[in-house]
């Protein structure tokens, strides 16, 4: 075996995991997030800049709100799902960055001083923490169903601000009732990998 | 304890990972390549677009170029790691769509007909999938140097082509002396996470 990770957490994490679009009825607790959160805050990101935010919609009217601005197809799982999530960049992560990066705290401004160059950044960055938090959703035994079907500025004009951009959305819980698809094909090694 | 994965897979993938700047000699074979990827092209995409597409540099010609257009204070380790691989986003990622999505063979006309639409689709779904990468790597046992101080435009004149949007370069290997920085401090939970 080339892997040490453990065949039961390949399993867990990847090999049986699947997008979720029907849950159960049991809640997610505030704990489970905060462990979820506790794992994978450690994924990494340049300059430890760790850009990722997260809504958590857990309220009867706020949920209303997000479903609104939801692509129709998303808008029935949205509804039901335990937990949904919103997961955005923050535009303005650079001022926690001397904070977060003491070994070069002069990132800050030598790299990150234009707005632009920021939201590049926090553009990739949150995107790799949002799959660490898929991850870790997978880690606590749950299931995501991640879904970029929405009305991007309705949800950041209702939900955030100025600063910060929408993601993803994602719905969390213990899968239901036909909640997966059959597992789609994947590319073979060699159409994604060159050597040279 | 509120997640089920294995704690000992917990340290492996997160909590005893760094990034690793300095690395031994001992090399990073195929065939762990070809295992991390058999595990990680599981991860979740959206419409299971999977646009992530890997060089891995392995000739010393071939290595000698990259280093030319990585930043000043990457240059050393992107020399000397066993093994680099140039991540990147696959722009034209919808031709394979209707055999990668068999359940909607109609989104690839649906949604990503504009190549605008593509390129903002490939750069957040190749970045989760760079995550699901560096979260493999870790699950070989080796430790992934992520680095985006590089000249994109020409690492993608020298190894890439139009349709291909560079997103990071990674050294991967086994740690070596000195290989990580003490952890940098993270972000508390209500830093990052809001509720409504």
């Amino acid at each position: 075996m080339s892997l040490v990770l453990d065949p039961a957490a390949q399993d867990l994490l990847f090999r049986e995991a699947h997008t979720a679009n029907a849950f159960t009825d049991e809640p997610v607790t505030e704990e489970q997030v905060q462990a979820i959160y506790d794992l994978v805050k450690y994924g990494p990101t340049a300059f430890n800049q760790t850009p990722l935010r997260i809504v958590l919609v857990r309220s009867a009217e706020a949920r209303e709100r997000l479903v609104a601005h939801m692509a129709e197809g998303n808008q029935a799982k949205t509804s039901t799902a335990p937990l949904v999530a919103i997961l955005a960049a923050d535009n303005e992560f650079h001022e926690e960055l001397p904070t977060l990066f003491p070994a070069f705290p002069q990132a800050k401004d030598l790299f990150f001083a234009e707005r632009p160059a920021r939201e590049a950044a926090a553009g990739l960055n949150a995107a790799l923490q949002a799959a660490y938090f898929i991850i870790g959703v997978r880690a606590a035994g749950l299931a995501a169903g991640p879904m970029t079907g929405f009305d991007a500025t309705g949800v950041q004009k209702e939900f955030l601000d100025d600063d910060h951009t929408p993601l993803m959305v994602v719905n969390i819980g213990k899968p239901g009732e036909g909640a997966s698809y059959p597992r789609s094909p994947r590319l073979a090694y060699d159409d994604v990998i060159t050597t040279v």
